[in-house]
């Protein structure tokens, strides 16, 4: 292959062969020569020194004379006066220097070993090359009047400390609970004890700070033991206490790093919640502050101050993401979380060395410098005493601390500070919470609380080995209130439901005539009562929803925050209760109105005589010519027709919903933020959604649009349109047939349809002579009075009446039960067509007064019998017609129950999406279920209407 | 405001002040002390010596004696044989060290200022400290054979370089091109001719390096000029051939960095073109091979080799984003872009430096090493003698190089090295394309090719500036193929459909029984052709989008690539085309169903006398009973009613489309990569969707259940639950009445509903005992000729009986017209039921066979005959009716027509989808497109069927 080279880097080169860098291939060393450390050049064997060197290549010749060494800088021969070293170099003792060249530079013949002077007042020692003498560090001149210790003294971390000051020997092990293990730390035996000491006897602030930082690094915990880290800066602090605290903070000693709030548990909600923060967040207009600004004072884990550092930008978010997304963890309100997965082995490479953050919030307050205040830390893995306080609810047994680390890969090193870790921390869960005020208006909050989660690891296979972190940011509020006004509201509107349901309870008891209280009665009341307690359900959880989305949105200073999905709990068992409770009374009245009694009356009469041609004799006979069924049939089928119509179009509706919410993008809106753009951004934070704001947002869209579209079918549509439940009115009057309906026993309705021309089984010329002298108004009016227009009436009827309805009807009901000995003879179907002509002309004959015993009067309803849907008068004598203009008929087809179905239709929507938040699927299973709903109601209420009416199934199309 | 401070931060802390930083403020510093640079501690004053330190604070002094001045240690005091420097320190003279303690470290009360030795042998020189004298640099003794360079050397980068061995002026210019200015930069100032030389002389490889990475900071840009960078690496290149060439690549010159692939324009092709790489790669299965893996050799800008590093992660991708996300790039097949905004700020802080990356392609083949393929780069701001070569299209033109960089903000400094960078340049726009093998089977590939467009940006305000930069990969074939075989296809498949249109215009010619070819026969002739041109594209469309869908998805060795956005347009215009013409097509039907003549026979003769009362006069008058016209207010009711039913559930359809494409997921088949899945983690990277898969899922999905939902209902809706087709020649049967229906002037079809037994206009018992005897076979059967059953029939009449039938007609349509004065007198109410009742006898007479003259025959219709859908005998004589038990009668309605219905559907659904790209928005739209042709349909549909038939509109509900 052309332009293909094979892969080699430096460490596949041996030992006597270097990578060259620009042809990326191992080459051979010259003679005498190997590979340097970094294997990218040679160099010179032991004791052979550089005889010329041009850059690209060198020379190596062995040094001419016997006992002579290679110098320190490779390029000449010298005799060694002292020892000749591991690496063929002289090497001088101890507190020596190392001579190869005089003053001028000239090369010596044989190299000298120089002691340094370490008293007075030269104080001298080699430097760290040992090539000069050089002044020695303070501690050992302060502490010995020497460059040496002294056996009086104690050298730890190269100073020199007086002893008797602190316990000399420490315990250098750092704690991983998570593992029930501890490692004796190289890092801390090295320098636990010098910075201790410095600390204390020199006041090194950086020592300080290095002691502070591995008591960070065995997770703040403080026992009785006070030789571990944490114990050793206790007792600095406690040793110190003379000199007073740093910026008036009384747990802050100068000097010292501040790393705890007091030392006793039950400080904690006097730090977090006495006092709120001086600046309100504010979310829209003027003064709009929604930016939550931290600052960090950084700190290397040698204790020297690196730099300020605002948070943000990823230094506390290990998962990497865009700034963008990053930075809007920083928005108050922004409920903000994020999570992955990292690899042990680039957190290795990463994190070297811990760097520790103290972090504050900036507050900036108008005309005012920037002021800082300290965010307390609750470290979840601190023991105190060897129990984990901090781990509980309960504040008053929290530690607050300070000082914060991500990544810790140092403090488990255990042999030597360059050896691999045998553990490793990180901060695998940090959380920034912030709680709201109490009946705040302000948008004022108590300090923020940050919480961190520490995850132990022991690093068995780095590149293998995965670590999840996370970082977020939580805001609460006390919801304690809005708990207890929703738990009223429930009790007040739950007492009124209970009066509805009792009665309308009593009011079928009075429409079915029975004044005993049974189960059955028991059984409605709880059918009733599940009915209003769903729409008690359904009130209160729009209220909430709808509450949360405005309170929550449109507030300009922050007064409310959302519950935390664990506190939406009960609201999803609300909506539960709703939607279970909406069903029972949804299938409760569809099998109500699947088994309503149905008869159409016709008033038509012969009208002459037909000749019958009778077969087989081939004579014809005179006879009356018979009533056409047809006008039956056209006015049945019609009825079948109009059975599952609604005032609204629900098709329509799901999927206006659906535009709404997913093309407009109102579901935005239920998102954890306190944004109300329609309009995200791809590349921006997308927070999580609250379960309270989607059932806000989408019951609210269900709830207008159905009732916009009840406007426009109520105003428009059915005014200049077509108005389905007024055409089937007309028609009964033109096809001269009434409709009897009874919905309970004793109660149901009646629709007047005599024609006023007399006949309407006639001819198209007719018909049409009819209908224009109707609209000519030629004729009478169509009302059953004479000289009314009301054609549909309300009725009560007598027990009697019933009675005798029963009787008629009874051949045709025995005709669908199971078929007995006593009536095997008699012909069904002639039986049935029978009893519709008795019934037929008993109900016209009633209707016409022809009974005196099943007598009627007819009269208006009562504003008050409008409004509880019930009647005073119980029908005990006459039957008796209420004038009902508003159709109300209707309440036993969907027409009549919008609200119900409009209702049950959002809460099925809002389930569905409640439980797997997708408002697709919620629309496509809703659509699904109107249509499932609609097929039973048309095909059952058709099969009752042809076995009630005795009109043929086949003509109901 | 408990434990808040205010922010102050080192640089606050003025020159008499250090930040403390255990409390983190400033604290003044004792007397006669300064802070030090950092500001985190205190020093003393110039001329004051430290007296005490103590690690916390120290106590300054001034020096004793007069003359006397602080040691460099700042701990004692001296008098100085030399100068005294600015820093109140002893200063030396060039070539001469410092000696303030004599060997063994005691101090001098007088220091010393020695000269190093340059001469052989001791060739020492100060070093850096100034404290020692050591051997000199290299190249100093090699070049003048001492450690002072001399005026026959040039001295230029700390090393010493013999003369006339390179040009010693060189351009030390930065070319900006984007900005149309120069840069003098001190990085090439400073190093450009050290480099060079060190290279050209000493072979020095960093050296090389260094030389190659400022060409490389200079665009590649070459000319004439030979010293510039990129002059100065040709000089070098060209003198040192006699080295030969590195891995046996001849543009890779030993020692050198590998730049250009040659110094001519137009090797590009055959560098891309001429092999393809070794291994194939593949989507799936287990030879499974879709990583992408590159590794690149790091430099920096000194030219010291860094590492190898694997390019992911995060390294060429300047955008910030989750691992996972970002290594997604680097499988085969996923169209990756990131792009983003950065800050100018950031770039300044995060890239010092530049580094450089020297890219290639691993290659793994099973058992064998790892090979590394050089990926060539085309810079498209190169200047080749000027002109920018690289950025068009045309390969010939291009010459490609090596060695990339992503961020300079060091050659733009212009002063001095620590100077900000008044340009900086980005690598703003990377991209790494693949191409595939012309008609490989086995995914072959040929070398990819990374094309970097650099970004210039003046520095003006850096916190406020910004730079968009972008990585992608893109995956090319040769569509070229593709397309002439979609010609080929658009050519066959048009010229079927002029043949078809023409034999259709020639039915139509046929139907309306007109000779001549007219203007309106031309336009019919379009209309059709539009149609059929329509189903050309659609089925062009569909196949390719089905193609590229399973070719690309399924395949397992990559065979396919999907075409680019840009080459997608014409796929695009194909379904605009399609859409429009099936627009056309559909628009037309549905004019031509809302003008079919339609006309109802009643059969029902009448059956006695009725007397008849006439009003005013109060006789009762006898004469023959109207025949009901309810029985034809039915049937025509049921024929408004089935007029848009179809043969699938239009609004399911939408939904379920809606349903799999968006909750099940089917859309993510669409995304531009090779996975399958049709659920996608949402942290995972999403890349693009491709136009043409979201059309061919889209139209894919819509077809298949449109053919579900119709073999559905043809197997089991219409056979078991309702089939209201059949259901309406029942009706007419029942009824007693048939349906002349002439969809053309001399074409129609025709039901036959004479009743079997005479009468249907008749009651309740009558009806029923028809029914039953008819179920039990005891009558004659329905057909129109004896014991046929045959009741539907295509007709072909004559022009004659058309004649006869418009001649009837004629009042009624007048009626719609204009008034006019001649008919004023006469009642047009009045004469239209006239025209109906004689033209109910004159069809009823003719079906009869009584007019001699307007006979008819009754024959089937030809397999071929039915194939094209034309008759091919005239109905001169007489009219001809064809037994058509196939219900074709239904073509007039939306049931019959369910193809086109379904494929605008489709293309209507698809076109919105594809401007949108918006499932969501495409259905609702696709939903109130159905609603509000159905609207229509049925709205002008009813007004059509009263004024043909005379129903009046109110009974048609």
């Amino acid at each position: 292959q052309q332009f293909s080279i094979s892969f080699q880097q430096p460490s596949d080169c041996g030992v006597d062969s270097y990578f060259d860098i620009s042809s990326l291939s191992c080459v051979k060393c010259g003679p005498n020569q190997v590979s340097s450390k970094s294997g990218l050049a040679c160099e010179c064997q032991t004791g052979f020194r550089v005889l010329v060197s041009n850059g690209a290549s060198i020379t190596c010749q062995q040094c001419p004379e016997a006992n002579q060494v290679v110098t320190q800088d490779g390029y000449g021969c010298i005799h060694c006066s002292g020892r000749v070293g591991e690496n063929g170099k002289c090497q001088c003792p101890k507190g020596s220097v190392l001579v190869e060249r005089d003053g001028n530079g000239n090369p010596l013949t044989e190299s000298r070993c120089e002691a340094c002077n370490a008293t007075e007042p030269a104080f001298s020692a080699p430097d760290r090359t040992g090539n000069r003498c050089v002044r020695c560090e303070d501690s050992f001149i302060n502490s010995s009047q020497s460059c040496v210790c002294g056996s009086s003294n104690v050298q730890a971390g190269g100073m020199c400390f007086p002893s008797n000051s602190l316990p000399t020997s420490v315990v250098p092990n750092v704690i991983f609970s998570q593992l029930a293990s501890s490692v004796v730390s190289a890092w801390f035996s090295n320098f636990m004890y010098s910075s201790a000491a410095a600390c204390l006897l020199f006041s090194n602030r950086t020592a300080c700070q290095s002691l502070g930082n591995m008591c960070v690094m065995n997770m703040h915990s403080f026992s009785t033991i006070n030789n571990d880290a944490c114990g050793l800066y206790n007792t600095v602090y406690r040793t110190t206490a003379a000199q007073g605290s740093s910026q008036d903070i009384s747990y802050w000693r100068a000097n010292l790093p501040w790393l705890y709030y007091g030392d006793q548990l039950g400080l904690a909600s006097r730090i977090l919640q006495s006092e709120p923060l001086p600046v309100g967040f504010s979310f829209k207009g003027a003064q709009k502050n929604s930016n939550i600004e931290l600052r960090a004072a950084v700190y290397s884990v040698r204790g020297e101050f690196l730099r300020w550092e605002g948070i943000g930008g990823g230094n506390l978010q290990l998962c990497p993401d865009t700034p963008t997304r990053q930075q809007s963890a920083f928005t108050f309100g922004t409920a903000y979380k994020q999570s992955c997965v990292l690899s042990v082995s680039e957190l290795l490479n990463g994190y070297p060395e811990p760097v520790f953050y103290d972090v504050f919030l900036v507050i900036q307050k108008p005309q005012e410098d920037k002021h800082l205040l300290a965010v307390p830390l609750l470290n979840t893995k601190q023991q105190f005493n060897g129990q984990f306080t901090n781990e509980g609810s309960n504040m008053n047994n929290w530690l607050l601390t300070r000082r914060l680390m991500l990544v810790d890969t140092l403090s488990g090193r255990q042999n030597s500070l360059s050896s691999s870790p045998g553990v490793i921390r990180v901060a695998s869960n940090i959380k920034i919470g912030f709680q709201l005020v109490p009946n705040t208006q302000k948008g004022q909050v108590y300090p923020p609380l940050m919480t961190v989660t520490y995850s132990d690891i022991p690093v068995t296979d780095p590149s293998t080995q995965t670590v999840t972190v996370s970082f977020s940011l939580e805001y609460t509020m006390d919801q304690e209130e809005a708990r207890i006004k929703t738990d009223i509201a429930l009790g007040v509107l739950g007492g009124v439901a209970v009066v509805h349901s009792l009665l309308k309870t009593a009011s079928w008891k009075r429409r079915i005539a029975s004044p005993l209280i049974d189960l059955q009665t028991l059984m409605k009341f709880l059918v009733f009562y599940a009915g209003d307690l769903a729409n008690v359900f359904f009130i209160i959880t729009v209220g909430s929803g709808l509450y949360w989305l405005i309170f929550f949105k449109a507030q300009l200073f922050v007064s409310v925050l959302l519950p935390l999905p664990a506190q939406e709990e009960r609201f999803v068992v609300y909506v539960g209760c709703a939607f279970a409770l909406k069903t029972v009374q949804f299938l409760h009245k569809l099998f109500v109105q699947l088994s309503v009694d149905i008869f159409f009356i016709d008033w038509e009469r012969p009208r002459g005589k037909a000749s019958k041609h009778v077969e087989g004799s081939g004579e014809a006979k005179s006879q009356a010519s018979p009533v056409s069924i047809w006008r039956t049939y056209f006015v049945a089928n019609e009825w079948n027709e109009i059975q599952t119509i609604r005032k609204i179009n629900p098709t329509f509706q799901v999927i206006a919903v659906l535009f709404f919410l997913e093309v407009v993008g109102f579901s935005n809106l239920a998102l954890r933020d306190p944004s109300s753009d329609l309009r995200r951004s791809p590349e921006a934070y997308k927070p999580p959604y609250s379960l309270i704001l989607r059932y806000g947002v989408a019951s609210a869209m269900w709830l207008c649009i159905g009732l916009i579209q009840m406007i426009y079918f109520t105003i428009f549509h059915e005014r200049f349109v077509e108005d389905k439940i007024r055409q089937f009115v007309d028609l009964c009057s033109i096809s001269n047939i009434s409709m009897l309906l009874l919905s309970h026993r004793c109660f149901g309705y009646y629709i007047h349809g005599r024609s006023v021309h007399g006949h309407a089984d006639t001819n198209m010329d007719e018909m049409n002579t009819n209908l224009k002298r109707e609209a000519e108004n030629l004729c009478g009016q169509r009302g059953l009075l004479p000289n009314s227009d009301t054609q549909t009436f309300q009725i009560s009827i007598t027990n009697r009446l019933r009675a005798h309805y029963d009787r008629i009807i009874e051949p045709i009901n025995r005709r669908s039960g199971p078929s007995r000995l006593v009536d095997a003879s008699a012909n069904p179907c002639e039986q049935s067509t029978k009893a519709y002509h008795t019934m037929n002309r008993f109900l016209g004959s009633v209707l016409d007064h022809a009974h005196r015993e099943m007598d009627y009067i007819v009269k208006d309803k009562l504003l008050f019998e409008r409004l509880i849907g019930m009647e005073f008068i119980e029908p005990l004598d006459k039957s008796i017609f209420y004038n009902d203009d508003s159709h109300s008929f209707a309440d036993v087809l969907f027409y009549g129950n919008e609200a119900v179905l409009l209702v049950f239709d959002t809460l099925f929507f809002c389930v569905v999406d409640l439980g797997s938040q997708n408002f697709i699927l919620a629309a496509v299973l809703t659509y699904l279920q109107q249509l499932v709903f609609r097929l039973i109601r048309n095909g059952m209420g058709r099969r009752n209407l042809a076995s009630k009416t005795l009109v043929d199934q086949r003509f109901l199309i």
